[in-house]
C-alpha cells in the first residue's frame, strides 16, 4: 500500500474526489437541467476548488481538459468504464493504459471491479495488469469496488460493502471506493474489512443527488467510521453553484467539524 | 484531442469525408446501376475534388490505389469493418493495424464502434490500442459511433446519438462521426455532449441517397449546430457526375452558404 | 497490391495453383482409387509441369518434400486449414506462420476467409498478422475467399462470389480465389467486383472432378472475363496421367487458346 | 522439483503454512466473532510462532503488511484466488505475477487448480506461466490441488485426493496441499500418487476449525502417511490465542511427538 | 520432417516409446494392484531396457527423476495432457513450454491433437507453436494424433486413423501416434496416408492391458505395413516384470523377428 500522507491524491491522508465520468457510464441523460456541464471545462472549474484533491475521469476528458488544469488539481484517470448501452453482465472496457495515463500526467489510477459478475475474474486480472504497471510509475490505484450481477440481491448491505472493501484489500489496491452501507456501523465495519489503518483505505461513493444535510451526515459518519473521505460526482456538479456544498464538504473531511458546523 | 485546425484530415477546421468501404461492409449491391464505381480508381477521382479533405478506405484499397494520389487527397485508413454476411451481434473485425496504416502513408485513421452491442467492451478495448499507437504517429481517430445490437430500438434518436457523441469523447476519438438525430437541435445536444469548442468534433455521416436539397439542409443544419462537417459516400459516388453536389457541400461547409445559395 | 507481372507465383500475370491440401481438409477418401497420390512426392512431380505456377501445400508437406523441387515449382505455403472432422461454424486453424513459411522457402501465402462463418471476424483479424507479415517479406497472399455458414443459402451465387472477390480486395489479398459463379459474365462482375485491373486478381477455384471439356470452358470464361487464372486440385491429381488437361490448360490460360483448340 | 530440505518454506523437510487468504476466498464473515483477525497485522504476529514455516497471503495483504515481518516469517504469495460471489464455474483470477511476487520479496508461490472444473485447462496452462517464471527466481510452488466443480461428486474422496496429489506432481508443483481423505491410509495413497520420496511433498488444508484432539489427529496421521505437514487457517487464527495450538502442531510435525504427549 | 535415421528418440529408424501420462490421463486407478509404479523411479528404471527409445512423460515427473536418467533414456517431453476429471469436449491444457522442456534435457516433444471436437482449431494452433519453437532446438515432433467429439462415432475406424495419420503429415509432425486400426491392411493405409517413406513416420498406441501374443502381432502388424513402431504403456508398467515381453519387442520391432520367435 501506498501510504496517504504522501499522495498526490490525498491531503492530510484525506479525500475527496470529483468523479466525472457519467458521461461515460450514464449517458447525456445525467446532464438534464444542467447542459453547460456537458462541457468539461464547467467541471474542471469546480475542481479547482480547495476541497478537490483529484479530479477522476476518462481518457478523452484528461487529454482534451487536464492540460489547462493541472497546476490546479491532480488527476485520477479512471483507466476502465462502459456505456449503460450494455446490455451483458456487468462489464467494464479498459479505455485506458497506464503507460498513456502517466503520460496524461495522472496521479493516481481508478479501476471498476464488479465482484460477483460473470466478469469478475477477467476484471480482476486486468486490474493486476494495471495495478503492477502503476506500481512502476509510483500511482497509487483507486479501486471503484462494486459488487454487482447475477447473484447479488443487494449490493448496499454492509456485509457486501465490506466485502467490497475486503477484496480491495486483497488485490492490493490502495484506496476502496465503496458505497455507502447505511450506518456509520457498517461503514466502520467496513473499514476493518479494509485491513484498518494500515490498510488500504476506504471513501465513500457519493451516488445520486439528496439534501444537503443527508448527504453531509454520510459524509460525516464515514469520517468518524474512520473512512477517508468521499467521491462525489452528481452531488456536486448536477448544482449551478456548488461551492457552499464543497465549502462544507471540506470542513467535514479536512477539519473535522460537525454537521452543523459545515452547514452554517 | 488534436486541434482540427492543425489536421491534415481538416481545412479550416472544417471536415468532409468521401467514406467509400461500402464494398466491403455492404457489399457489390450498392454499385448497382454504376458498375464502374466498383473501381477505385474512380472514386479517388472523385475525391481530387477541393472540398473532399479525406477519403476513407480500407487496408487493400489504399493499398491498391492510394499511392497515385497521395499527393490529391489525405488518407483516412479505416482500421476495422466487416462484411454483411456477419449475422452475430454488431462487431467489426480489426483488418489494419496502425503500424500498417502509417507505412500506407494514412493522415488519419477511422475506427467502428457500436455501443450497446454485445461486442462494445471489446471493440472499446480495440479502439484504446489503436487510438494510443496513433498518438505516437500523430495521427488523428476517427470513431464512427453507432450505437447498434441488442437493446437498441432506434439508432438515431437525439439522445441517442448525443451518446454516442459523448462516447467518443470520453473514449478519446478527435473526431465523432454519428448519424443525422433528425434536427439541427438535436445536432446542437449531440456537439455539447462532445464537449463543446475544445472537445471531440462532431461530424455526420451521410447515410443512403436522398435529393440535393434535403441532403444540404441536413448538412447546413449540422454545420449551425456547430459540427465539423459531414462524411459521405453513397450520396456522391453513386451520382455519375458528383462534382455539382461537392461544389454545393463545399459552399455550405467552408464557405458558410446557405443551401439556396449553394444549389444555384 | 503486388503485381502480378513481377510475381513469384504468376507468369505473364497468369496463375495456375496446383492445390493439394485435400489430405487435410477432405481426409484420404479424396485418394481413393489412386492412392499413389497420399504420397506426395507424386504430386510434386506433377507440379513440375510447365503450366503449373505453384503448388498450394500445407506447412508438413512443404516441410517434408518442397526442398527437392525449389528449383522447379514457386511455393504456395497454405497458413490455415482443418480437417472435416471438424464439426463447428466453418473455421480454419493457422497452422503455419508467415516467418516460418518463409524459412520453408515459400514465394507466396495462401489463407482462407470463411465470410458469414461466426468465425468470421476472428479469421479476417488472422489474416490481418498474416498479410502484414507476409509484405515484410516481400511475399504475396492469396486469400481463398469462401462465403460460408449460417446465413448463406448459396455460396456460388453471383452476388455472393463478387462479394467474396471485394472482400479480398478491400483486406489487401493480391489475389482472390473465388468459386465459379455459373458463368463469364458472373465472373467478369467478380473480376469488376475486385477492383479491376489495378485491383486484386481473381482465380477460380477448380471444385471437382468434370470432365475435360466442361472443365476447359469454365476455364476459358475466366480467362474471358478478365480473371488470372486457376487452382485445380482434384481434377488433376485425381488423374492417372494429368499431363493432357495441363497442356490444354497451358494453352487456355497462357496461350489464349480456345477450348477446341487446347483439347486437339 | 526442489528439494523441501534447501527450502525458505519448510524446516527440516516439513511445512507449515499458515494461510490467510479467508477475506478474499470467503469474504468477512469468516471473521465472524473475531473482527480484529480482519486486521492483518494480529495475523503475522501469529505467523511469528515458530512452527510456522510461511504464511501465504494474496499479493495485497504482502504489500502492506509483510515488510515489517519479513525477517520472521517466509512468504508464500499465493498467486491466484477469488471471492465467492463469483457465481461460475470454479475458477480463480490471476491476482499477482510471479515477477510481482519476487519483488514483494516471496519465498514461494501458490497457485490453486480445480480439477474438474471447466476451467481447469485455463488454470493449468496459467500455473505452467506461474511455475516456470518461478523457476527463473528459485522459487517452489505449491499447488492448492482441489477438484471441484461439475462431474465431482465427493471432492474428499481418497481417489480424488490421491488424483489431485497426482496432478500437482505431473504438473511441476513443489508441495500438493489437498483436503484430508478421511484416513492415514487413504493419504499415504496420496503421498504414494504423489511419487513418493523424491516427488511432490504432499501437505493437508486445515479445513473449517475442529476440537484439537480430533484436528492434531488428523495431522498426525498425515506426518505418519509421508505427509510433509499441514497449511492451515481458521483452525488458527479464529482462536483467541493460538499460541497452544501451534506448540501442539509443533510438536507433532517437527518433533515427531504423538497427539497426547503434543496436548500436554 | 526431420529423418528419423539421426534421431534420439529413435534406432535404426524405429521407434519404442515407454508411454507414462497416466497418472495425469487417467488418475490413480492405472496403478490399482501395482502401487509401486506410482513412484516414476520404477517406470524409469524400466526405460532403461534396450528396447526403449525415450520415455514420454510430463513436465513434472521429468523434472523431478530424468536428471538420474539422462544418459540412459531419451526423453520425450509430452507438452499437454489433462486430468479426466475434464468433463468438457476433449481438450489438453499445455503444460509446458518448449523451452522449458528443452532446458528439462528433453529430446523430443509430444502433443495430443484431438480431431473432430470442438477444441480442434485451438489444440492445432498450439501444436503450430510448439512445432515452430520445437524446430528452433532441433527437437522431433510426435503428435498423438487422436480424433475425438462431437460426431466421432468410431475412433479406431480405419479411415478415421488414416485420417488421424495425414493430419499428423500435413501439420508438420515428425511422427504420428495413432491407435491400432485393426489389422495390417488399415495399418497400411494410415502409413501411406502419412505420406510413404518420406513423409511423417506412424507408430501404435498400445492401449489398455492385453494378452502377450494378441498384442505382439499387432505390434508385428504395424512394422510389416511399414510403421516405425509402438508407443506402449500399461502394457508395460502394469507387469511386475516387463523385462521379458520388452525383450520380445525389441525381437520383432528392432529385429524383424516373428511373434512366435520374439515368445521363444
Amino acid at each position: 500500500m501506498l501510504a496517504l500522507d504522501d499522495s498526490a491524491i490525498a491531503r492530510d491522508g484525506k479525500i475527496l474526489i470529483l468523479a466525472y465520468d457519467h458521461g461515460l457510464e450514464h449517458g447525456p441523460t445525467d446532464f438534464e437541467g444542467l447542459e453547460e456541464r456537458m462541457d468539461p471545462q464547467t467541471v474542471f472549474d469546480v475542481a479547482t476548488h480547495d476541497a478537490v484533491t483529484s479530479i477522476a475521469v476518462q481518457k478523452g476528458i484528461a487529454e482534451g481538459y487536464y492540460p489547462s488544469y493541472e497546476d490546479d488539481v491532480a488527476l485520477l484517470a479512471k483507466l476502465n468504464g462502459t456505456s449503460n448501452l450494455w446490455m451483458g453482465e456487468p462489464d467494464s472496457a479498459v479505455n485506458c493504459s497506464v503507460e498513456y495515463a502517466a503520460e496524461l500526467g495522472a496521479d493516481a489510477i481508478g479501476f471498476t471491479l464488479y465482484g460477483g459478475s460473470n466478469h469478475e475474474i477477467e476484471m480482476a486480472e486486468e486490474f493486476r495488469d494495471a495495478h503492477e504497471a502503476a506500481r512502476e510509475y509510483d500511482l497509487p490505484s483507486v479501486m471503484w469496488s462494486y459488487p454487482r450481477g447475477q447473484g447479488l440481491k443487494d449490493d448496499t448491505d454492509p456485509g457486501t460493502i465490506a466485502y467490497a472493501a475486503r477484496q480491495a484489500l486483497e488485490l492490493g489496491a490502495d484506496v476502496a471506493k465503496v458505497k455507502y452501507p447505511g450506518s456509520r456501523d457498517a461503514m466502520e465495519h467496513a473499514v476493518r474489512a479494509a485491513g484498518g489503518p494500515n490498510g488500504t483505505s476506504v471513501i465513500m461513493s457519493g451516488g445520486s443527488k439528496v439534501s444537503d444535510e443527508a448527504f453531509l451526515k454520510n459524509v460525516k459518519a464515514v469520517i468518524d467510521a474512520g473512512g477517508a473521505g468521499l467521491a462525489v460526482g452528481r452531488n456536486i456538479w448536477q448544482r449551478e453553484n456548488p461551492t457552499e456544498l464543497l465549502d462544507a464538504l471540506e470542513a467535514v473531511i479536512f477539519e473535522e467539524a460537525s454537521v452543523d458546523a459545515a452547514l452554517d
